[in-house]
């Protein structure tokens, strides 16, 4: 009989994440009952979002994941075995799959059948077609709605988000200028995506670059970050800036609450504003978003990466990577073959 | 002949106004060419903005007071000569006056006459019917959109402004609390203008107070002081709340940067959103603005206090009652008996 290998959390980490917030554990296989499927999973999505979710915040937008449960996350899978006549063995499904090799789903949960013979790796439906490229959209488009011609800065750049960010902003007619933490990924994402500049913060005044590459001050600005980046480009925007707020990961393993952005008086000389949001909040938009991203994709308009770290065993070493700055594009835990 | 007295700025001012940062001369009285209006003001409008156009920020919504220029003020004068035939003496205006006994408009100018016979004092064209109540107006039904039921947050809320934008939201059926800095002040705003409840900062704990005040949480804010209490706020906001930067009386003074507010990931967690406003802007829906709050104010809908310092002279040292908590409701100087 087959296990499920399942990676719990833990404990609550203190600052960074550390592998040892996470156990691993075998588990028998999931009973499938009536109108259920199960599926196993072929890569699970690693995302910053993950460190809200192991703290003891209950006032959040989710509860948190409990101690001894298995660490939510998201997966791309493929159905083994249904009970559910809309689902057959062999159909990959993306869904709250979490941190193991199997998980059942039935009608009521969050999941979606991948069409078949789409030329698309399944990869993609946990990246660009996933919840990462699904942020992007909405939160640059329906938060922030740029206009060609204007000016937008969007950080983590060559990150999975920001770089699905600054394509769609080019392919919306505007000025892109992004935010990375290496040459290379600056390089990237100024010669493969088409960003018209990219300053690297680690090497780079922050401030004198956006004046240098924004010279029209900056319309609107997508934040991954927070922190020093979010006030520096406070100090740049121009009248009217619509500022989306998507992430914070400078502040995910602070200890205590880091300084707001001092600059956040601009809003008012700038008559701007600051907005955030949850990409669950659009799941009745999913599928306009999907199909958006998706004709884009196939027209070669939007590229992406992935990286690929295999063995559900190396996701808790892995995870650290989206806080050290050391991934490129979609970081992803590969599973099992498929 | 007679003279013009005029109060200049004579130094741009390090931390809070002093009585020295203005200067006191007398000049001729202006010539008045075609088409040109003069006013004897009567009142003059403080401003807690009036600190921001003091300092030498080039990149703010307007530009600074110059050194050696008439400080910029808003005022309700009386017409003494015209050379424009929409104008008669005796005939009540509103204008950018300054901080003298006349000025000379023309009709490139923003200016208001104030219709004859309307059974309302001329103070309040400089308080609740001037740029005071319009800042209330548009600041929270345009900004921020409260709808019934819901919980609306007011700081100074025994000012000018807050005390409007109060009242304006209990006319739209929200709930309302506000928070002064008094025992006097709250009591006013709940007693005589009919808030829900005030939070007195200076003695009370005002996290805790909004969390017992603002049992469904708060889903909007109307800000005119930023630092500690901007940021209690947003440690309380509920889903989709609105915050309105007015201003930030906090701020005004501090010779350097003090730091933002360091709740301000709760827009993310709560998908809200902080928004700036200048009332220039709504110039064009000013006529909209006066005429809703003269129909409130005539049917006793809504309340105001001046505090009426007498003598122009006494302009620089009255300034300081805005910063430093001792005025309750719109601060005025009495530069003439009209």
């Amino acid at each position: 009989m087959t296990m499920n290998r399942q990676i719990t959390l833990a404990a609550r980490p203190v600052g960074a994440i550390k592998e040892s917030d996470f156990a691993y554990r075998e588990a028998p296989m999931p009973a499938v009952n009536g109108g259920e499927v199960l599926v196993r999973n072929l890569y699970l999505s690693l995302d910053p979002a993950m460190r809200g979710w192991m703290t003891e915040n209950r006032d959040s937008y989710i509860p948190p994941v409990e101690l001894g449960e298995v660490m939510r996350g998201l997966t791309v899978g493929e159905v083994v075995e249904s009970k559910n006549p809309a689902y057959a063995p062999g159909d990959k499904v993306t869904g709250r799959g979490g941190w193991q090799d199997y998980y059942v789903f039935n009608s009521q949960d969050l999941a979606m059948k991948i069409p078949d013979g789409v030329p698309i790796p399944v990869t993609a439906f946990v990246s660009v077609l996933g919840m990462t490229g699904l942020t992007a959209y909405f939160g640059l488009l329906d938060v922030a709605a740029p206009k060609p011609g204007e000016t937008v800065v969007v950080s983590t750049a060559a990150g999975a988000v920001g770089s699905i960010v600054g394509q769609i902003a080019k392919i919306h007619g505007c000025r892109v200028v992004g935010i990375a933490g290496s040459a290379e990924k600056c390089r990237w994402v100024t010669e493969d995506l088409g960003f018209d500049a990219c300053i690297n913060y680690k090497t780079e005044n922050v401030a004198e670059k956006l004046r240098e590459y924004c010279p029209k001050k900056i319309d609107v600005y997508f934040d991954n970050v927070g922190g020093a980046i979010l006030n520096d480009v406070l100090g740049c925007i121009n009248v009217g800036a619509r500022i989306s707020i998507c992430g914070a990961i400078t502040q995910y393993n602070a200890t205590e609450l880091a300084p707001g952005p001092a600059n956040y008086l601009s809003l008012l000389t700038k008559r701007s504003r600051m907005q955030g949001f949850i990409v669950l909040d659009y799941a009745p938009r999913f599928m306009e978003g999907v199909m958006q991203l998706s004709q884009w994709l196939l027209e070669g308009k939007l590229k992406y990466k992935v990286d690929v770290v295999t063995g559900l065993e190396n996701a808790p070493k892995a995870i650290g990577k989206l806080f050290d700055g050391s991934n490129q594009g979609k970081l992803l835990i590969q599973i099992a073959n498929g």
